[in-house]
């Protein structure tokens, strides 16, 4: 087997480290690495020192003796459920992101990341990817694609209209997941610059922030994708934001939600959030992807430490459309 | 028709007034008030000087020309939701409690209270009393029962663990209609003394607040019926409440909800909220009471201005066990 390598944070600096090779448990799969996305998680995670990387797509190299999944040479993907218990009511009702022994990216297997030569996955944590979709595309699913088509699963309907505040890595995806269920597709943006770029991703309408008195009808599900809080008075208003509506939070916009309580309660909306996906959601999210041409917008980089300062360097400037994707 | 009076609050007192007897509409009824119970949103009205009181229950004394659903004599409750558009998509769907043209006490009906000698109803905005239920146990039940049964209805299945944070107007209500429904029933209050009360009601569990660690598992629906936010680290921990529960707001615990993102995210908790109840489960709520034999703890007062009084100080004090209703 070829030398190996991760890549993890020293000194908040992320740089590649041999990596050891270890034995497959009956049930895994050895991934060789060709694409792994970036994620603002990732730059969580640089201070814990973890091996890197959560949105990995690559080839089988080698099989567990007890894999019944997948053979050498299936490309698969996956990343951030690494595995879950099996037996509990969440994972016996497909909700195994919420298994009380769930290992995800940045909790227990702190030596197996995407960033690297090779991922280990448990064989039913990682997804056969469509033909169709071209690895550069499928990596950035891995996480961002499952997060926002897991929170439209749980939350949207036929005949309801999806509000996605922001367009970024989620954001632009969530647009497309969003309008090629079917739903109108408002998007919510501080640029209108980005009105052109929105309406070819799906949306049916447009409205750039602090013109919400624009809106045809408030939106009845409202996916917040954005990075920091939104003016809550605004979208806790139930002229934008419809009453009863869900209230997605989908990214990490504050250490405290502030949430103003009177709106919250007379509108009746619901405010919650979801974390990527469980398994039977996240393989779906990839055959709809690849069967409406779902793409995410990727800039490419070498999977190596100038590769990847560029990609984190660009992800912190905010300037990166809209995901980052390094390859081998 | 007699003389007629309301109650408002003047200057921050309730006061007795004479009222104006106004014809009906031909869908209206009038109700003569026989018993009215007192909650805590009759005191934030006081301020606003409208006529006080929301869950009325009395004896129907006129219809108007139109009127099916009743007649002269017929006992009936209501109070909060005064009318709804009955043609947008929540009319139509049973969630008229969320229509954008709803009246509710304290909104457009400002001469319209259940202090007071009558109270006029849109005829499918008031509910027959089932014979079984005395008026002064269905009196509480018009806002606090509503309220606690259209969360439990919304949230609650076979199967989960309720949990009822509080035991006071709404959560005495709430363990009651939890137990009955067939749910573990999980307290948590911060007094000991309430044990074998909450045991009566149908607690199958009582957790004294900072003993947490006593509970032998974590409920799956938390239902907020304290007057003032929790311990936010206690109650959105998956020790206490399970990953993905419903956390159902009851009461205005703050002008601000300040909840930790982290523990909100990754136990992917929802947040939500219930604004009493929409008809056709109000009514069902009542038929509910009657055939479980669930009834409000009361405390009788006059219904005049010295009953008023008594019942307000005691409700501030926090002395209530648990619900004041006032009766003529």
């Amino acid at each position: 087997m070829a030398e190996s390598f991760d890549m993890r944070g020293v000194d908040g600096v992320v740089v590649q480290k041999p990596a050891e090779v270890v034995a497959l448990k009956p049930n895994e799969v050895r991934v060789k690495i060709t694409h792994t996305g970036v994620c603002g998680t990732d730059l969580f995670y640089v201070q814990y020192g973890c091996a890197l990387g959560h949105e990995g797509v690559g080839i089988i190299e080698e099989v567990g003796s007890a894999v019944k999944l997948h053979k050498v040479g299936d490309r698969v993907g996956g990343g951030y459920l690494r595995s879950s218990c099996g037996s509990c009511t969440y994972c016996l009702t497909g909700r195994d992101i919420l298994c009380y022994s769930r290992d995800c990216y940045g909790m227990a297997s702190f030596s197996n990341g995407t960033f690297g030569t090779y991922y280990i996955g448990t064989e039913s944590y990682v997804y056969p990817i469509p033909e169709s979709l071209p690895s550069e595309f499928a990596a950035p699913l891995q996480c961002a694609g499952a997060t926002v088509y897991a929170a439209l699963k749980a939350y949207s309907r036929p005949g309801l209209r999806v509000g996605v505040l922001g367009i970024g890595g989620l954001g632009h995806l969530a647009i497309q997941f969003a309008a090629k269920s079917g739903a109108e597709t408002v998007v919510f943006s501080t640029s209108a610059s980005k009105e052109e770029e929105a309406r070819g991703f799906g949306a049916s309408e447009f409205v750039i922030l602090g013109h919400e008195d624009q809106l045809t009808k408030p939106v009845d599900v409202l996916l917040i994708t954005a990075a920091k809080s939104p003016e809550w008075t605004t979208f806790m208003s139930e002229k934008v934001v419809a009453r009863g509506a869900q209230i997605v939070v989908l990214g990490a916009i504050a250490e405290t939600l502030e949430l103003p309580f009177s709106s919250l309660f007379f509108n009746c909306y619901n405010v919650v959030t979801n974390l990527v996906a469980s398994r039977a959601t996240h393989g779906e999210m990839l055959n709809f992807a690849a069967a409406h041409n779902i793409k995410p917008v990727i800039e490419e980089f070498e999977l190596n430490e100038a590769g990847v300062a560029d990609a984190i360097s660009k992800l912190k400037s905010g300037k990166l459309r809209y995901r980052a994707v390094l390859h081998v």
